[in-house]
């Protein structure tokens, strides 16, 4: 079977390679449409590794897929052949005691596509368990089905947040996740989302929506213009989507007395952390790594149109054109949100 | 000053009436502009009494409004002259263990407008706590502004609910209380809610909005749709917004297992509950009292466009008409949400 | 191998049936040593049913069990041969949409031990799912780990309660589930529980632990007690826990404005619900069914000696005394609160 | 009166001093018993600053108080004269928007004793809202009654901490508030609580109440005995209470998937966060500023002998010996928790 392969750092290579396709009792076979660009897989590509996970075999990249099913398992009943469906990248131990809890996101034993050395899904076909396959309703496209992979993770933090109906909130950044945040975060009650970047492409693109309202952080300061917004009360979330260890700097002027942090971003190396301004609003902080039990709720947002993710797919590649489209990607254009790959002809 | 005053059962009359204007430190006087036709004060025109709260002596009606900050206390930082306004109808003991917890509104000491012995708004004027007026942002109207109070019971209601992003909930009853509890529900994360009512007025009034599906239960069961349109899974909430006995027959069949029932419609008598089937499923089953720290959510998501109630808005009366108003509320046409009361000419 | 066979209603016989006894790459086998006689085993012993569970054919009893690892499967890695151990009676699906929420006691296609027609373990032996398997610490017996399942229906009360550290609560009822749900309301946070019975022996057995405080209701008024004990302003949690229709009546006066009720009793037909009462308090309803995630967290508690479950155990009987512990079981005696079956010589 | 008066930094004196003692409709005036010393007192009298707070002008110190009530405003329903009671030190705005919330603890118009400018109640009258005065049970003395100020603040922890009956808890440092800390969680669920220090003498202390487990991190590494204790899984909350910028390296080794932490401890300067441990298991962070509605939860623990913190009581000394009573809490003994001054000869 063809696949974009990961040989080393740098080096990609669109070749053959042989990936087991048996289909066990509770698994369904799919045959890939649309995978879109992570960044995640464009920094194995520029970097060979994300901190503990270290690329050391070729590795298949891709994991935000939706395709069709074209075989079904023996105890498979949620899907049938045909079925349009988008796929959850990670294969939790259903027994471990994380995975009992809901939390099979963090359960240690996870098998994430195209995280070293699982291979991902850029290529003809793939197996996957029929529990973290979920059908696309007739007014969701594929190309839709493979945003959901990170619209998942907008929905996870807004989630986490725990928002009330009214709620105020900030995201810090207004790269890919940022925008899927705050999307997240509109459709699950905020009545407005303050956005924050240096860019103003990117918060071009994030000011589109309604309810989004982007803040030029060379021009104006982000506490400032909350201040002023909320009568200086502040934010009821804060979403911190940069990654940037900047963002901690004074972080917690921006949310209200016994209001919530959200991390997303992920800091490379340990940030300064203020506990005592912290502590001096009580303030809740929550983390999110990756979702658990999001994508039929993000699904339903999508299919209901309160979430159009459409306008964020900024290019498409055919398969074979997959390399360029990890260029395009790896270059970083301030203009592109999400690039594609439409692996089926 | 004059008032719209209930003198007894069945007896409306505009009058004057001596109604006490001394502003203390924390209050402002309010010239009031629009108030809306409650079922309560309909229901207390009618009957004369709501459960333990009996009419003795005549009270003055009204207790959704909205108007005009004409003078303010010595203490008053968050509101000036000129501001305006509407106002939580509610006073509750701020010193009371109720309140302190955040739990204000169920202060057993809480004095709330037209709630027998405590007059209503329906007047010129009116002093009330800064603590419990808001400020109107600029595009939200006065008519709008005399919504926020029916509309908190709904978000109270989303709140209490703790819904998730891209949850789908159902509403039993698409009366004034329905439709609002299904207005917060959309704004407060839900992708879909289903309405049940037997009146297809009723429910064509709540279907213009996008986000609800109404189900005529003369003609079909709404169980039976909400199986087929989740699979069989059931919804994530349910809303029971009818106040009818019958509502609590098969009501957990509408229900995922660990969904959550949300109770607002009050119902005369004890009604059948059937705790086995609730008990299989695991619901959990909150209920609400009007509102407490609602207000400034609510007037958050109509400021920012997510909720539209201005076409719930089916009447209009000068002052003067008062007592035509409460009439043709008491007739109780379908087609009929709100009617309003503009006080000030 | 011979087990204790439910033939029919009202017939028991200790005799050899064929069980299947594989070991599967997931799973355990057991050598049984002690099993609890609950109150459901001997309700199906004495009606052949429970609501829509029915016995049509003969069924093994006990689910109430612990015991020692004698073989594992290829895949288990938590547990080893030798283990003294306790285990879940219910197997779900994980890969159900209510397992993957964490929510796997309301899958439902959970497998339940001596629920028809699943057999139960009161025979020599039994192969079980590792994950829910829960090694005993060095310092808890047999007879406490099998006492972990009638105790883990009081935790998981208890943790749906949301206790917070000092909180006071009420139970209704002093059977078994009643102490159970008492005792793991203390280990869980309350500093005081109020217990109601109409049987003397039964609050004689409660009232031994401290933090226990006994009401008579043949004597006293429960809601007049609590009254008086919480000047006036009710429990923070109410548990139901004696499935009689009577409990309901006047419940609400029992708890604090925003307070909670958590349903663990049974009631065999729909009750008198007076949603009125409770709006009024604007309290919330948790309802239980069996447990999950609980075992490891019991086990905790009984280890630490936080709770004793020993002074319940009432009665210890011989396997081949089986018959003769469900006649004492069906007597229904006040003063036993849980006898035991020692299936191991 | 006569009060202990911090005249400058390093400068104590008992001299006259003039402090009002109106008695509003809402207070109560109490003659004080016994006040704790707080390392807070402690700190401005050896610093004249904690953070923001700058001592300006001679202040009284003192905030952990109990004593008799001797007069009662008109409008006070809760209490009369002769009651034991404690005090609540900080008085929020009741009508703020945090208060309104019910958290009011972080209303930042907060008054709280002996915060400058605020004066505290080392002197032999107070006056105080009869809203944060409380009753003490008959069996709680005056001293446990001044120790129920400190305790709340571990109260408020492990509230935060949302812990479930049978958690497995981890306390990083064993002086007064790390041992408040650590009884709170036993008593409000934990079954064992793992405590580190550096100083075997504090651990000691800690380690005469049952449940609590110490760990002296200069023989063993903290993570290295938790991972041995819970099989390598982590506990379910971690409490910082050191304060220390070291405490917070490696931090989330010690914590499960999708555990807890809570802060309480102040580090003066921004510590080094390791956002992308924390995200890897997706754990919460609570933040606690002092308490709110937590005193009658304290004192309902200690009413109940669920919690006794006599042995925490190190030294009693005179009112008159007050300024001998700071000099060897100056000292910091390791072998004392808690030093208390006898106002009331």
């Amino acid at each position: 079977m063809q696949a974009l392969v990961l040989e080393q750092k740098g080096k990609l290579a669109l070749r053959e390679i042989d990936l087991p396709l048996e289909v066990g009792p509770g698994d369904v076979k799919i045959e890939i449409d649309t995978v879109g660009v992570c960044g995640s897989d464009v920094h194995y590509y520029t970097h060979g590794a994300i901190g503990p996970y270290v690329l050391r075999e070729p590795m298949v990249l891709g994991h935000e897929a939706a395709g069709t099913v074209v075989e079904i398992g023996s105890e498979v009943k949620n899907l049938k052949v045909g079925d349009r469906v988008c796929m959850e990248p990670g294969i939790p131990n259903l027994s471990s005691r994380a995975s009992k809890l809901g939390l099979y996101n963090v359960d240690p034993d996870v098998r994430f596509w195209a995280t070293p050395p699982i291979h991902g899904v850029l290529a003809p076909y793939t197996v996957h368990p029929a529990a973290f396959t979920y059908k696309l309703p007739d007014n969701v496209s594929f190309e839709e089905g493979a945003m959901v992979e990170p619209f998942a993770i907008g929905m996870q933090a807004a989630t986490r947040a725990r928002l009330q109906p009214g709620d105020v909130a900030a995201v810090i950044g207004a790269g890919p996740i940022g925008i899927m945040v705050a999307l997240a975060a509109l459709a699950g009650g905020c009545a407005r989302v303050f956005v924050s970047d240096l860019s103003a492409d990117k918060l071009k693109i994030a000011a589109q929506y309604p309810g989004i309202i982007p803040v030029n952080v060379r021009e104006q300061s982000f506490a400032d213009v909350i201040a002023e917004e909320t009568s200086g009360w502040g934010v009821d979330v804060v979403f911190e989507a940069s990654g940037s260890p900047r963002a901690y700097q004074g972080m917690f002027d921006l949310v209200r007395p016994g209001g919530a942090f959200v991390l997303v971003g992920l800091p490379v190396e340990p940030v300064p952390f203020d506990v005592a301004s912290a502590i001096s609003k009580e303030v809740r902080i929550e983390t999110v790594f990756r979702y658990a039990n999001i994508f039929d709720r993000a699904l339903e947002l999508i299919a209901s149109g309160k979430v159009d993710l459409k306008p964020l797919i900024t290019g498409t590649f055919d398969f074979k054109e997959s390399i360029a489209a990890f260029e395009r990607a790896a270059a970083g254009h301030a203009s592109d949100v999400k690039l594609q790959i439409k692996v089926k002809a």
